[in-house]
């Protein structure tokens, strides 16, 4: 018998017990085995861990997922028996090893993730074979299709719901705000959702959040949607494939490039809200380096789509230059509204209606990106956007100037004449990330030229916005070391 | 500012702070990165934990490792900002995308584990790549003399110090403690570490452990040796190559062979303890399942053997079937006093004999399996052995007869004629581990007949011995389900 001791932390991912490194010895269990823990009236399968302080001999930690978990009726003692563990552990074994899973077995891993079965060394060695061998075509289905039966759905019957995604990389590619409003004037449903920033200066998630709440439910977002046809959230908050959280976070130590689990984690979601159609959106330049593995994503998400019963149409972009003036939260919001009152950049213009028109066609129009246009021109659009932000309680009437920057600003000169003004989009996301960004919405960076552009010496190349003082030295420093122009390389590749 | 907690709890690897999840997400840090923790006095970096619950926002909470870490010099209050993280996590990325290390970079790595800088998930995905893609030469020896560097060391100046060591998986295959006393005997230094078992039955250490104490700092291993010429100690107190049990916990979730970290787990605790010739016993159909695999992994031990300054000796044993009668701790010391008393099993008599001559002749004496058994028949041995068990706290008049077995037996009768009894290892080693080995020191299996027997049904072929009387039941039932003999098969393996 042990005596049952709360342990005031969380694991932060497995039901997680811990015993006396003595008592664990005198069992014959080990670190990260499997105990079931038991006594008169129940029993629950957790993770072991050990410990010489945390937990003395005869005791056993609860922490605090398995408190939850109990609901609050912790037994006082408890019996401990070893037993083997969950299927999965031996199937990641064997696919670190180089041997692709049957569908049914990807099937398994994926729900003892989300069960929370699996501990995190062990998640990450899945997460590792990922890497060593690409998941097969039939494990990319079965993942995905797992991915969202293990979440929550949503679906709109009798409706044509059209969806868009981008895989994002580039700095200030903020069109989701202006593509979904338009294609949403045209009377599509478009359910979307969409992520905070990583590792980049803003997601769109961080974006909306300046003139909105982006926070809701599954529930809350199906009613947004049948008040006004659409609507623009965070992923996070919906619990739509909530195992796509699990290997982020596995990823995000090593800064593991997402590609292995790319086409699953977006297809997954998009399942997840019902989307009949979907426009994906791969940046040239940006995460995809060349134009072949380009044409290769394409096709792959073409063909998972249609075993998803959805119809992907893909488009190949430019990600090699940041698009839009603002780079960070606030700035990337204006943007967005200027684009929508017709007097923005005209590159974030282009590119809006050129997705929006596509998707439209999707939808089954004629001529959809003159008809993208005409709803964007006529103000439709922006009608639509006004209305998407209020129903997620934010004020519609927002203008730009409204939407506060940071105070101090850090002027950057056109250090040369430049014929043809060439970004480092690396260097602008890492300055608007010391500014600040995303976590503080009125840092960012302000580009007062578009790419391509001829520009004097001297003239101002672009602000850094950022509220705290503190941070302005680090930022003139990392500008004098680092240049945010580079010149343009013609050649990218030879194959 | 952030107002300190102390946490009750012990990460179990790397310093680990804990911040609340909304502070986190303010800051723009995340799960597992790294913070510099820093106050007026001081200040240390750690792995990031998130919590909704064990921190409140504006606290964070040190774990055991930080409070220890700091000397019970705990502040009130702290601030904290993001920094890099070490190099080393790059490295490991790099590798598990396939390009091996340099030395150095291994190094690194190395460091950085046994410094506690990088967190569990880290960690795992650098055994990953070592299953991957194999360590080069370069890394296996750079591995190994970081290994070295980073733990402690002994040396025994101007003394031949003379080692061995089983790369394991033999039921009852408890040579260390005959072929020691033999070859100390003889004048040699012999300062034998040994593990405890994890997957199987019994290990050299638990072995011993009924005999005497066998949890020695380096320092009182030194001393032992120096008094009796020989000790024969646990090597998990004493802080030889500590990355070792590392590695050992991350790859023990998965059962992951030790096969990519054998070489240099072995060579550093042998090259710790001032090794200068070395002999390593590698049983053919255990853990190395075909010739030409034994054939390589001997020469791999020789040479980088050669690169630390070590002489390697290597025998590819039988590992087929079970060595001795004896499965499980007490059983097996007695058959190493029944063996060293001359009465005991003739295999393990002949293998450790064997052994034994072969290492004296690496020691340098002519004709070494002569003298191993003058050694053994003249009592010289067990006279050696009993110094090493008295010097070791231990009984030196200590009889079979004195050490107690399980008090409930379970007797398995041969189920029909044998004309050669062929043993299922797995099997046996199971069976003795339901019993209770290694934890409880009287349970095991005792094999009435040696492999290779012919016997008439109905004969008792082995006996269970096991204190718990609950556990008879399953014993019996899987004894049922699983005989424990199996047909030979002649042709292991095609090339």
């Amino acid at each position: 018998m042990f005596r049952v001791k709360k342990l005031d932390v969380e694991s932060g991912s497995s039901l997680v017990v811990v015993m006396n490194r003595q008592n664990a010895r005198d069992m014959n269990i080990h670190l990260e085995d499997r105990v079931e823990v038991f006594w008169k009236g129940g029993s629950f399968v957790a993770v072991l861990q050990l410990s010489d302080f945390s937990t003395l001999p005869g005791e056993i930690g609860f922490m605090k997922e398995v408190c939850d978990y109990l609901g609050g009726k912790i037994p006082e003692e408890v019996h401990v028996r070893p037993v083997v563990k969950p299927d999965s552990v031996q199937l990641i074994k064997r696919r670190l090893f180089g041997t692709p899973l049957k569908g049914g077995e990807i099937r398994q891993v994926v729900f003892d993730l989300m069960e929370n079965k699996l501990s995190a060394v062990e998640s990450a060695y899945f997460v590792a074979s990922a890497y060593v061998q690409r998941l097969s075509f039939e494990e990319e289905e079965a993942l995905t299709r797992a991915m969202v039966d293990a979440g929550r759905t949503i679906r709109f019957p009798g409706k044509l719901v059209l969806d868009k995604h981008c895989i994002g990389g580039v700095p200030g590619n903020r069109t989701t705000p202006i593509v979904v409003p338009i294609v949403a004037a045209a009377g599509f449903v478009v359910p979307k959702t969409s992520s905070r920033a990583i590792t980049s200066p803003a997601g769109t998630a961080d974006v909306l959040e300046v003139l909105c709440r982006v926070d809701y439910s599954a529930r809350e977002l199906k009613s947004l949607v049948k008040q006004v046809g659409a609507a623009m959230v965070w992923g996070g908050a919906l619990d739509l494939a909530p195992v796509d959280d699990i290997l982020l976070k596995l990823r995000y130590p090593l800064r593991l490039d997402p590609v292995a689990f790319l086409l699953s984690s977006i297809m997954a979601k998009k399942k997840a809200v019902g989307a009949d159609k979907v426009l994906i959106d791969i940046p040239l330049g940006a995460k995809v380096k060349d134009a072949s593995s380009a044409r290769d994503l394409a096709s792959r998400f073409k063909y998972l789509g249609s075993k998803l019963n959805m119809e992907v149409r893909a488009l190949v972009t430019d990600g090699f230059q940041p698009i839009g003036s603002g780079v960070g939260p606030a700035l990337e919001a204006i943007d967005v509204i200027e684009v929508l009152r017709g007097k923005g950049p005209e590159d974030l213009t282009e590119k809006a209606v050129g997705l929006a028109g596509e998707l439209l066609e999707l939808g089954g129009k004629a001529s959809g990106r003159e008809l993208a246009w005409k709803l964007l021109k006529s103000g439709k659009a922006y009608k639509k956007f006004r209305e998407i932000i209020e129903a997620q309680e934010g004020d519609p009437g927002v203008k730009p100037r409204d939407i506060p920057l940071g105070e101090y600003v850090v002027e950057y000169p056109v250090p040369e004449d430049q014929t043809y003004l060439y970004y480092d989009s690396e260097v602008i996301a890492k300055v608007a990330r010391m500014a600040g960004a995303p976590g503080i919405k009125g840092a960012g960076v302000k580009l007062m030229y578009p790419p391509g552009s001829k520009v004097r010496e001297g003239r101002t190349l672009m602000k850094v916005y950022t509220p705290v003082d503190t941070r302005v030295p680090a930022i003139e420093k990392f500008l004098e070391e680092n240049a945010p122009l580079v010149s343009r390389e013609m050649i990218i590749g030879t194959y």
